[in-house]
C-alpha cells in the first residue's frame, strides 16, 4: 500500500534508489509455462538506458539485468520472477551540495515533508532510475501478450513546438527507433533533435507529447466501474515522472464535437467482426476495450533539472543558489517511449488475466 | 478485483444497476468517532440528482439515502457504513428496443463481449446512475477532510466552444451553484446554458471541460512510485464516464514551456512556511502534495445518447436504425461537478489515512 | 483493509450490526452467466437462522433475503451481487444495562479500546448476526462450485465431552440435518442435545468440535507460499467467532507419528488418476490441493453469554454484577455448521478463479 | 495475488527457489526514520540457518544478508527495503533422480498439477529455504515493535511424545536458545534431542508442538470481522510448511469447559488498567487484542523427506522406488522457532500500522 507495486494478478513490485546498491523488481503472477526470451528483455532495457545518445543524460550504466528467480530451463514456473541491476556510475559527490536543498519542481521538499528523511543522492527513490524495473516487467508482459496478438508501440509526437500533425497511428519499433528522438517522421525528428540540443546548450530543458497505441487488443478487457481500462491505464501512465496531460482517442479535440459527430457507428464486417467506422472512443467504451486501437496521447513537462543556476531554499528555510550540476536528460521524451510502452503492457497483461474469470 | 471498489484504507464499494431495485455503497475504513452530518450528505446527492433543471435528464428520482449500518448515535463506529437509494422512475419500456442493439459509443457491445450477457435496461451497471454511491461516499470523505482544512471544489470551465479564459482557481460552492450550469462566471454560464439547450433541441449533445481544485491539502500526501497522488487521482477521475482528457497544473500548455520557465521556485514565507511562487506543478511534486492548490482540468465528451435516429447493428450483426428515446443529459458537465469532487475527496481521504503510517 | 471483505477474485464485503436496520453483503467477482437458484440460497440461510430449535437462541428473525443487484433474468451479469435482510426482532432494551459494561470474554472491552466508541446493542458488529451475509455469499459460492464437482459439508463431531470417535468423513446434508444438533450419528446427537439443554437449564454454555470436509476439489487449488490453501482456509475459519483450535488432516494426532507412518504414498489408479493411499495430509500438500478430501477439524469454545450473573467492570472501572439476560445459543456448534461450510466455499471459489491464471 | 506477498501496510514480498541464484525479499511500508540494527537482523537469520547443529540439515549456507535498498545512513527512508542471500551449497545432483518423481507428502505432485512445470531441485519454491526472507522481514518487524513494548518469543514444547506439561508462558531468547532443541526445560530438551537423533539414525523423522507468546501487545490490534487478529495470525502461521494444528489460548482443552469456567473476568488494577484474571481467551476477544499475552500452540508434522527408501510413482504413473537422499532436518521444530516468531511479528506490525487509522 506504500505504492511500490502495480497490478493485481500480473503484479510488479520495484525497489532501489538512484544511488543505492541496486535497482530491481519482482514480478508475481506471470503464468507458468511461458518461454522467456531473456535477450529480448535486455534489449528493451537498452532503449531506456541513459547515455544512448547526445540527447540523453550522460550517466553511463550498463543496466545489465540479473535474473534471480522464477525461471527454470528458460520457462516461467509460476514463481515470482526477480531481477536486479547494479548501480555503477553513481556520482554521489555530484549531489553533495543538495543534501539540504530543495530543487525547484523536484521531489526534494515533498519527500522531506512526508518522511522527515530523504536520500538526496540522485533523487533517491524518485529518480527516473526506478523506471528500469518497469521496463523489465513490461518486457515480460510484452512476451505474455504477443501470442494473443497484442502489440504496444509509442512514439514522440512533439518536442516543444515542433510536432506531427497527422492523426495518431501505430508505428512499429523499426520506424520509431529509426531516429534517436523516436519520432517516426524523420525530418521532424531531426528538427526535434535540434530543439533538444539547443535547449541543452542553454542549460535548459524542453517537453512535448508522445502517443502510445495498442493494437490487437480483443474486446472485453477492463472492468466496468472503478477499474475501467482507461482508469487503470491512467493510473499507470500518471505514475511516470513528468506527465502533465493525458488524452484518450479524440481527446481534448473531442470535447469540442457534438455527440452526433463524436459517436462511433457500429458495423459488422464481412468476416462477421463488429467494428466501428471511426475511433473517437480510442478503443474503449464503458471502460472496456472494443477491439479498436487504443490511442493515448501524453504530455510531458520540461525536465526540472537544469544546468542553469536557480534560486531556492534549504531545509532551514535559507535562500540558496543552486548550481546546475549532475547528468540529466534535456528532454524526457525519447527515453519515455519505452517507459510508456511498459506501463501499457503491464496494464493489458493484468486485465487479460482478470478477464479469465469474467464469464463462466 | 472486479473493480467495484475504490481506495485502500478509505474504501468504497458500490453496487446496483440503473433499472435494478436499488443502488448503493459500502464505505469501509472511515475512522470511528466522526460525527456525520447526514442532511449534508443528502444535499450533496441533490447536486447530482437527475431532473434538477432543464439542462439535465428528465428522469425523476428522489435519490433519498437510506443509512443501513455503521453509525451509532450519529457517529461513525469504525464499522462499514452502508447506504442505498431505491430506484423509482425506471422506465424499462423505454429500453425494450435496445435489448439486442448496440448503441454507438455506449457500453452495450463491450459489456456483451466481456460477459456474454447484459442488463440492457438503462445501461445496467454502466449507467451514470452508479455514480450516486460515489457522491455519497465522497460526501463522507468531505466531512472527514474538513477538520483537516482540506476543501475540494469543481466548476464547469467550458461547454462546447464557450469557456472561461482565466487561470483556474478555487471557487466556493455558492459561486459554483449560482447558475444551473455550475460555471462561476454567470454571463458565460448563461451562454453555456444556451449552447446546451440548442443542442438538446437538435436532439444532440455537447461536451466541454471542468476544473477541480483542492486547497488546504498538507504537504506529504501521495506515495512516491506507482501510487503518486496524481496517479491515484487519475485512476479515480478516469473511472468517471465520458472523460476524454486530464491535465495537471500547467497541463498541456506546460509542455510548451522551457524548464527554466516551468520550474516553481521555493521560498520561505515570514510564517516559516515553504511555498512556491508559481504553481505549474499543480500542487504535486514527485507524486506527493507540496501544500499548494491541486489543480486539474478534465475534458468530457458529448453524451453518446442522442434523441436523433442513428445507424447501428444488433447482436446478430444486422443493421438497425436506433430511435432516439430515453431520458438523458444533453451535456454531462453540470452534473459531473459533484462526481468529480467526490472522486477527488475519496482519493484525498485515502491518502490522508495512508500518511498516518509514513513516519515513525 | 478494515477487514470487512474477504477474498480476492471472489470477494465478499459484509455490513450491518446486530441491532441496526439491516445486515447485508456485496459479492463482487462472481462470473457472469451463472443461473442462480435463489430459493436454494434462502434455504441455506434458514440453516443458520436463530430460533430454529430449542438448542438455539430464541431471537426470531425471518432472515428473508432481498436481492438488490447483480442479477438479470435469473443469471449473474458480472456486476456485484448485493443482498440484505432487515433486522426485525432486535430487543434493544435487553442491552440497556450493558451500555457501559464489559461482558467477560466478549468484544465489549476490545471494541471500546480500539474505537473509543461502541454500539453495545447485541454486540454491534461483533455479533454472530454478521455471519448471515457470509452464509448468503457461501451459498452463491456453492452454486458456482457445484458444476465443478466440488462439495462441502460440515457436521458436529463433539459437544462438550460427548463425541464421535470414528475417522472424519464426508456426510451429506440429509445425514447432517437429520438431527437438530447436526451430528450424523443420531444416538450421539441425542446425547449431545441433552448436554446442551442441561447447560442451558443451568444458565451455562458448552463447546465442542466440528468437522468440515470438501470433496471433489481438483488438484491444483492454492498458492504455494503465503496463500497456501490451508492458510487461506485458516484465515477464513479463524474469522468465525468462538474458534479455539484447527486441525488439518491427521491434525494433532499426526504430530505424534513418524514421517514413515505419516507420509501418504502415491499410486496411479487404473483410470490413470494419481491418488494417495492414505490422507494424513488432509488433501493439501505444499499448500496446494492434491485431489483428496480436504478434512479440517475446528474446536469452538463455550458461548460467552451466560444466563448466570457474573462479576465484571464498566468503562469507569467500577465493579458491576452482570445479570444474565438476552437471547443466545447455549452451544454454538449446530448453527456453526452452515457458517463453516460458507467460509470453506468462499475460499474454494476464490482459489478456483485464481487458478484460471496459473498456467498459459 | 499469486501469494508471494504478505501483509497490507507492512508488506513482505519474497522470491527465490531452493536451488536458484538467490533468495530474497522486499519489505514495503516500514515507516521512515527507524534506525535499523543490521547485525541484529543477521543474527536472527543465524537462528534459522541450516547446519547449526546435529539436529538440523547438513546443508551449509552462510545465509549472509545483502541489503539492496531502502536504507540511508542506517535509517529506513520509507522506500522498500530489499535484501537477498545467494545460494551457495545447492547440490543439484542430489535431486537428479527426482526430476519426474513425486515424493510422498511433498509438493511435487501438486506443483506439477497446478503449473504443468516444476523446478524439482530441492523443492524449488516450496522449499523451506523460502522462509529465509520471512525471518529477515520478521526481524525488521521486531525492531519496529520493540519501542512499542511488544515482544514475541516461541519455544519447542513437545517433540514426538516428549513434552512440557506446564502452562504455556513467555520465555526469553536466552532461555529458549540455551539448548539447540529450543525447549527452555533443559532436561526435557536433552530427551527431545535424543528422540530426534534416534529418528535420524533410523532415517526417519518426528514432529511435535511449539508455543509462541506475544507480550506487551496493547489492546486494540486486529480488525473485528474477517481480519480478526487470530484470523491473520492463522493465515500467517498456516502458511509455514508442516503445520498440522493451531490452538489459541485455552485451545482444544477450552472446548471441554463450560462458559462459566472459560470466561475471563474483568477487573481494574490499582494502576487503572483493565485486566482479566484468567487468559483462556489467549489475549484476543472479538478478534481484537485485549492487552493480555497472546498464546498460540502449533503442531508440526514429521518432516516428509526420509533417508529411507519409499514407494511412489513418477509423472508417467510408473511405480518407482525413491532412495532417501538429500540433506534435511529430521525434525522441523528447532528451526521453526524463528519462523513462527517472524510470522507473528509481521502480523503484529501490520495490525499496528492499521490501527493508526482506527479512530479520529
Amino acid at each position: 500500500m506504500a505504492g511500490n507495486a502495480f497490478g493485481t494478478l500480473f503484479r510488479l513490485t520495484t525497489f532501489g534508489e538512484s544511488h543505492g546498491k541496486a535497482i530491481g523488481g519482482v514480478l508475481d503472477g506471470c503464468p507458468a509455462g511461458m518461454e522467456l526470451d531473456l535477450p529480448a528483455v535486455q534489449s528493451e532495457l537498452l532503449r531506456r538506458k541513459p547515455g544512448q545518445s547526445s540527447l540523453t543524460t550522460g550517466r553511463q550504466e550498463p543496466d545489465e539485468i540479473h535474473w534471480l528467480s522464477g525461471l527454470y530451463e528458460g520457462k516461467t514456473t509460476g514463481a515470482p520472477i526477480a531481477f536486479i541491476a547494479h548501480n555503477q556510475d553513481a556520482r554521489t559527490e555530484d549531489y553533495a551540495h543538495l543534501e539540504k536543498a530543495f530543487r525547484p519542481s523536484h521531489a526534494d521538499f515533498t519527500t522531506w515533508a512526508k518522511y522527515g528523511i530523504r536520500d538526496h543522492r540522485g533523487g533517491g527513490r524518485s529518480s527516473a532510475r526506478e523506471t528500469w524495473a518497469r521496463v523489465a516487467g513490461g518486457a515480460i508482459a510484452r512476451q505474455f501478450l504477443a501470442p494473443l496478438g497484442i502489440e504496444v508501440s509509442a512514439y514522440v509526437e512533439r518536442v516543444h513546438d515542433t510536432g506531427m500533425v497527422s492523426v495518431p497511428q501505430f508505428y512499429n519499433r523499426e520506424a520509431v527507433d529509426a531516429h534517436a528522438v523516436r519520432c517516426p517522421d524523420l525530418s521532424l525528428a531531426e528538427s526535434m533533435a535540434n530543439k533538444i540540443l539547443l535547449a541543452k546548450k542553454a542549460g535548459d530543458t524542453v517537453g512535448g507529447t508522445l502517443v502510445v497505441v495498442a493494437r490487437g487488443v480483443p474486446a472485453g478487457l477492463g472492468e466496468p466501474v472503478f477499474d475501467k481500462l482507461q482508469a487503470t491505464l491512467a493510473h499507470a501512465l500518471w505514475s511516470l515522472p513528468a506527465v502533465k496531460s493525458m488524452e484518450l482517442g479524440s481527446g481534448l479535440q473531442g470535447t469540442y464535437m457534438h455527440g452526433s459527430e463524436h459517436n462511433d457507428p457500429w458495423i459488422q464486417t464481412k468476416e462477421g467482426e463488429f467494428e466501428t467506422t471511426s475511433n473517437h472512443s480510442g478503443g474503449i467504451q464503458g471502460g472496456i476495450s472494443n477491439g479498436s486501437e487504443i490511442v493515448i496521447r501524453l504530455g510531458f513537462k520540461p525536465v526540472s533539472t537544469l544546468l542553469k543556476t536557480q534560486d531556492s531554499v534549504n531545509e532551514a528555510g535559507e535562500p540558496i543558489q543552486l548550481e546546475g550540476r549532475g547528468r540529466h536528460d534535456p528532454c524526457v521524451l525519447p527515453r519515455a517511449v519505452p517507459l510508456v510502452e511498459a506501463m501499457v503492457l503491464l496494464v493489458l497483461a493484468d486485465h487479460s488475466l482478470k478477464n479469465n474469470s469474467a464469464q463462466l
